[in-house]
């Protein structure tokens, strides 16, 4: 962990070095990737089911490949009221956000008398991919197969692989909750492969959406234009900004709520106070004594961690600007000057009481951010994801004299002759009509 | 050209051969690209130079990389003013539709007691990426740098390889009026890969957008990640519906229009009227003879063309669908209930007034949008490709109090123990305060 003063000589130095020390280049894996793609495209189901034994250590068949709702009910019954009803709770606050989060058409008459909109219409399709083993996570199922519903996505297929044939009970009831029953016991690049070209059992997306390890995010960027994808999904992290005023332990475990989830993970303090950067230090010592995912967390909190102090709210927004942090926590009284100011982070936590975790389960915004500096240029998961715009003119004869001419210069003057020459028939048209 | 009719036998097998006979693998470029990317952000500027002076046979140095005021303002002399008053009457219908198009930000305050929202902020920066030579085309700048600007980006630099030195003079007075100033005179994947890991001379920007060759489509897929990008066109098409009341050179010229991009485009007609077929065909026929890049236009017609009779609208807004194409006209006489039914399609051209190629110019919404069937999944550009959303929650003690447990069980049950507790530590320091 490094601790940093904005008022120390090379702060400009350590801070950027900060930003940069996990951008080392991820193994490359494209060229297995590669080809399981093209195996799967010209194979089918018997490249997906070769694959999946091989590395799944499974014993699956085209005719087995779909996990059955007699399974999918003997799975959620494995699972008890009280984590029903905590999903319950997810799902609903999930739905409800995302409903609000739906844009409206658009449509106007302008000046020249043209009809001018654009209109949303939902995806036919989508794939989500889940995780197995340990980042099986059901929150993720909710967080992706909800606004792809609420889109009114008409079918969700969903890919989890089960390595040694184990079903996880909670991402099945997740799904279920989602509304999605079409679920393949398939992983990996060829999960994304079978979703992006289609096989015999499975048919093809239009997108491809849900996190994965190394081989799914390059099967991801590899079939990127035959089918949409989300964003790629890189180590996540976490700003604090927090006052004097708080209890060292709920910043620490804050931090560590980061921290626990991969070494590459990155917790970051700001805080003008450095009695309360002390404080946290120690305190993220003393939860590291106890916390079950300790050896990650530890890891991602030495390697990465930093706690900043700095001379007021306002140098810290900077800074938050900068790092453009996936997650960002404002433990600090009057929050909205800094909440004004910040403008590149995935989701914002506000006040003493909303730590992050209550987003990632129970808040209703998407989990699933831009990491890695990414909120610099793009957003968490949302119903626009599962929508796309058509926009349309309509002109009559009198709006095309207005604005007709000027389309015929500029195509003649880029040498597109037919261009020009289809709006000058009809402006001929019309002046033989007068 | 291909001749089909909906009510042929084969007619399902023939119409599938048409979806997919664009959809040969493009030549690989990505080694090349790779190793071009590598020495532009190891060397910076030294590589960028050398690269550009050996594809473009020019003799740039960092000292005149960058294009400058002077060489803007003598390119801009150069052009017509009937030209300027052209590029302006498309710039300012291009302003107007694309701020109608931003969004606002959203806010409220839930049953739970939880404040809730979204807000959207511009991205910092922009590279714009202008193809050279015959692709050159300034309305292209028009539709790129406008949208950036109505979002609200600080800084947009432009890329424009400059082929034996020699400047376009319509693409900078097109930049000069989008409000583009900092235009640097390199091109393909070298550009690409200074504007994404930035150089001496070109500071790294946050997204990547506009059209170029393969080179230039490969280098985006692969600084994807560590910059932004827009989508990755392919080769075009158009879908006209028409009737039989349509003038049948119109129609005509319409098809060739968009054939005359490009031999891989794809034109297609739909009418339910076998005569106005027939007189489309022969119009196409007629116009080839003089048209002056008819070589481009019939290779694209020849090979890709296609005239479908169908039995009525309804019939043909179902073809559209599948197809899924980039532009759309409905050269009909009630164009609403086809409007209606189409779900993907890029944009939409709506009367027998409304050429596509207004849609290009003047129209106003984009002219860049998602080509090969990816309307399925993916929009024209816009507003929202310059701009990108932060999702906020705001909660107090009581708002905890309702949905923290939820939290906490979930997390457990995924084995976050710093998760549950950091939400856990505040409600007990909530119930101890009661």
């Amino acid at each position: 962990m490094k601790r940093l003063t904005s008022t120390q000589a090379d702060f400009r130095t350590e801070f950027k070095r900060l930003l940069a020390d996990r951008d080392s280049d991820t193994a490359r894996v494209d060229g297995p990737v590669t080809e399981i793609l093209a195996a799967v495209r010209s194979r089918g189901d018997e490249a997906l089911c070769e694959f999946t034994n091989r590395f799944d250590r499974t014993n699956v068949t085209p005719a087995t490949l779909r996990i059955t709702p007699e399974e999918i009910a003997a799975a959620c019954a494995d699972v008890s009221p009280e984590l029903l009803e905590a999903l319950e709770v997810a799902a609903t606050r999930i739905e409800s956000f995302h409903k609000a989060q739906m844009p409206t058409d658009m449509k106007y008459v302008d000046a020249a008398g043209v009809t001018l909109g654009m209109r949303w219409t939902a995806l036919d399709s989508v794939g989500l991919y889940v995780p197995g083993g340990k980042a099986a996570y059901p929150s993720s199922v909710l967080m992706n197969a909800i606004p792809a519903h609420v889109a009114g996505v008409g079918r969700i297929a969903m890919c989890v692989p089960t390595p040694d044939g184990v079903l996880n009970p909670l991402v099945l009831a997740a799904a279920r909750r989602a509304g999605v029953t079409e679920i393949y016991r398939v992983g990996g690049a060829q999960a994304v492969g079978a979703m992006a070209y289609g096989t015999t059992t499975i048919a093809p997306v239009d997108r491809v959406v849900g996190p994965g390890n190394a081989y799914v995010a390059e099967a991801k960027r590899q079939v990127f234009g035959t089918v949409g994808i989300d964003s790629i999904a890189g180590p996540s992290e976490v700003v604090v900004i927090a006052d004097g005023n708080n209890d060292p332990r709920a910043i620490a475990l804050d931090l560590l709520a980061q921290a626990e989830h991969d070494p590459m993970a990155q917790s970051i303090l700001i805080t003008p106070d450095a009695g309360m950067a002390d404080k946290v230090e120690q305190a993220v010592a003393k939860e590291l004594e106890t916390l079950p995912r300790a050896d990650i967390a530890r890891a991602s909190w030495d390697a990465h961690g930093a706690i900043i102090t700095v001379r007021d709210l306002d140098e810290a927004a900077g800074l938050v600007n900068e790092i453009a942090p996936e997650h960002l926590e404002l433990m600090i009284d009057s929050p909205q000057p800094v909440f004004d100011r910040v403008r590149h982070a995935g989701a914002i936590f506000v006040g003493r009481y909303c730590p992050e975790a209550i987003g990632d389960y129970v808040g209703g915004p998407n989990h699933v951010l831009p990491t890695s500096r990414t909120a610099r240029f793009s957003s968490g998961l949302s119903v626009f994801d599962f929508i796309k715009r058509t926009t349309f003119i309509e002109a009559q004869a009198e709006s095309l004299r207005k604005i007709g001419p000027a389309a015929v210069s500029l195509a003649e003057a880029e040498g597109l002759d037919a261009h020009a020459l289809s709006v000058a028939v009809r402006l001929a048209k019309l002046d033989g009509a007068r």
